[in-house]
């Protein structure tokens, strides 16, 4: 069975982020006909036009990790109601330079993960008003907001709780269907 | 007479930047009760939160200076229909570590500027909801949009459009009386 | 003491809303200087530019009513991650005829309340969007989301958290200092 | 060969409202496997969630209508940078009563036309975000900002300007490619 390759960009740099633990959780139970890898962004120097003459090779290395993809898995904090920086500068680095954006068509989607009520209502729709632009087809339903995340995990950083656990697997289930519906086979 | 301090925040590192152009206008205009300094956030590690037992200087050194300005007026593109990344991490250094966020009940305006007819609306907008959870007030009217920036601006760099000077005044005047309106003096 | 007037604007027509009762306990706890009155948006015709000829009486009633208040409290649900059609339309009316805005400088405080955990976060910051545009300086900290709101009032529709109450009432102290900052006296 | 029905929901009820002028232009210039109706929007009752036992006839009506539908093309001014009340409203009646969303599932594109230079674009975007919860797929690319549209119809209500009238028809031959997409055939 023919694998699409997804590109899994988690939004926080904390070596102990619930979204990194929840991006974890998402590759252990992709189905089949999905290969997940994590595309670290942890790196890249802030976008700056000027420096497109001789781009900073981590620059070129995530245009291309990000090209070789099929789809796109997000797993994004709120920081400050908005994306954090850090993904945004990834967002900014991927679409450039002009004329030559990485992203454009692929099939993407969105999970927010906080320790707070809110589950990163924030950062889902602004991170969506990106991709808009980006042209990335961002799943709809089912939105995934995972929030009160410090009472998912036990410490050895393992989901324990069952609902997130199977609402989990229906989305990455649903995710596939938008993947293949959207990527030419 | 007593001079408000605002710092000067630009969400573009180019060097020809339009928005870093128009924030020198903007100094260059300022009213007598405001003295306006530029903000430099090139140099900002990304947030990560891992970081704050011994924070980079670069961010020590942000904190302090957003708090020791009275009031923000932030000069923003817009990257892929919201914030630059590298604007937003600075918000992100700004605020924290938890609960010594810098930016705390400073009064701030906005101007987005661009170079196509959208004049920056998704930044300026997102910009917005972000400056909500930092607890900063944000100038309601007049807004600023300057679209079609390339056409406003002369080989030096200077602002030639004089209906877009008038604006700017007036707007730096309503910024005047809302720096007023917020800080104790 | 001078009573400053309040005009309370809920943004669901349910009998039975919790914004509703939210709206009422706002009402029963609001400070000395503040006269809160709730204001009725469910009769407005829908806005059409054709009819500001020879304007529906609603229409002209609103706009007095917004007229003669000093700030404006808003109570809303989320519908569809964003606010109401019934409230929208309210500001909608109220921003017109053309150069005739009425709800232009008041201040105002927002709260969001929902029966699920998000809150109606949605509906709070797509308000703040358009409350930028009328010119409406809308206080930033606190942010008021109230969610699973079942929970919180009982069987004759009081509010019975106490720690939402204590909320509310931190809420309504603080929006009493943003009214006297914003109006002139 | 099989036309798909698509349903024209335009955001203003104005007579000579340039978002009519442009929702006909796009009918009339639409591909031939598209079949594309108006949908009226003007004469529904506020959504009121106690009115659900007995629906007024227009709701029923509103909703037989969008089910009827294989796909969805907005055309909407910005009111206070959001979406018209009177088309949130629309949104708000069809995606109930609970477990009855009549939208869900159907591929959408968005135009937003105004008589100035922002374009619409804070309605076109929060009404991304509305769509998003009611599982409308929303064309990413080309997103169509309809800006100065005054100056783009003649006194007839034509469209005479030739670079407008080559990306609506780019535009619709897009939408056309993406109703395909999520159309079951």
């Amino acid at each position: 069975m023919k694998k699409h390759k997804i590109a899994v960009i988690v939004g926080s740099l904390r070596k102990e982020s619930f979204n990194l633990k929840t991006a974890k959780e998402l590759m252990a139970m992709a189905p089949e006909s999905l290969s997940l890898e994590l595309l670290d962004i942890s790196g890249l120097p802030m976008f700056n036009e000027d420096l497109e003459a001789t781009p900073p090779k981590e620059w070129v290395a995530l245009r291309e990790k990000i090209r070789a993809a099929d789809g796109l898995l997000f797993a994004t904090p709120e920081y400050n109601r908005s994306v954090p920086g850090v993904l945004k500068n990834a967002i900014d680095v991927g679409s450039r330079p002009y004329g030559e954006n990485s992203w454009d068509g692929k099939p993407a989607a969105i999970v927010s993960v906080s320790i707070g009520a809110i589950s990163g209502f924030g950062a889902n729709h602004h991170l969506r008003q990106s991709l808009t632009f980006v042209n990335v087809p961002a799943m709809a339903q089912p939105e995934a907001y995972i929030g009160n995340a410090a009472d998912l995990f036990d410490a050895d950083g393992k989901l324990i709780n069952d609902s997130t656990k199977d609402f989990l697997k229906s989305f990455m289930v649903a995710f596939e269907k938008w993947v293949e519906t959207h990527v030419s086979q």
